[in-house]
């Protein structure tokens, strides 16, 4: 990844394949799961909004001081998208490690996006 | 942009710059800007959270059925990163194309990511 000349934070893009589709399907399993992995980060929480898609899947965003969390999920697939912007200083790898863990990934494919401009 | 095997979605990151300073400071100059954006690409919106940094600078997300929308922004430099998922039909060039004269950004450099897996 380039850094951007004016970096104003950094987008980390994680496909999480080969999940237990369990904690991928219902609010309740997935929502202990995703805060403790914003806390994990270090990161100051504001606020949270998990909406529980029918049959099965989540959407779940946390609101943090230094940007967000998102993550959207597909049990069918076992499949995840998770982003964290950080535009302060938290440390979003320990986030990965443990939905990893959490969510019982085979893999965890990581992007990193600089955030800002160069001009 | 190479799509992936697996597509479930497209992520849009968008770095708007050169913007008049004042709907990227405070919430309520903002909020219809971005609730407008979403409606325009054409989303279903679930539910929204905006937060007031002081002195100045908003953070923002929509949850839409479809995935996401957020938005956070730097007034003193005119920057704002915002980006999109999404994994349904709708059409974030809308939004993107609204929010760019909305904030009267100078530019709006967008990269489009595919989410998802390759094998």
């Amino acid at each position: 990844m380039k850094s951007r000349k004016h970096e104003f934070g950094r987008h980390y893009l994680v496909e999480f394949t080969g999940c237990d589709p369990e904690p991928l399907a219902r609010v309740e399993v997935l929502r202990p799961l995703f805060l403790q992995a914003a806390r994990d980060s270090g990161a100051t929480i504001l606020g949270s909004h998990f909406h529980q898609f029918e049959p099965q899947g989540v959407s779940a965003m946390i609101f943090i001081a230094e940007s967000h969390f998102s993550i959207h999920t597909w049990p069918q697939d076992g499949y995840a998208a998770f982003d964290v912007l950080t535009c302060g200083t938290m440390f979003p790898e320990r986030a990965i490690d443990f939905l990893k863990q959490g969510l019982l990934a085979r893999k965890a494919e990581v992007s990193v996006m600089s955030r800002g401009f160069d001009e």
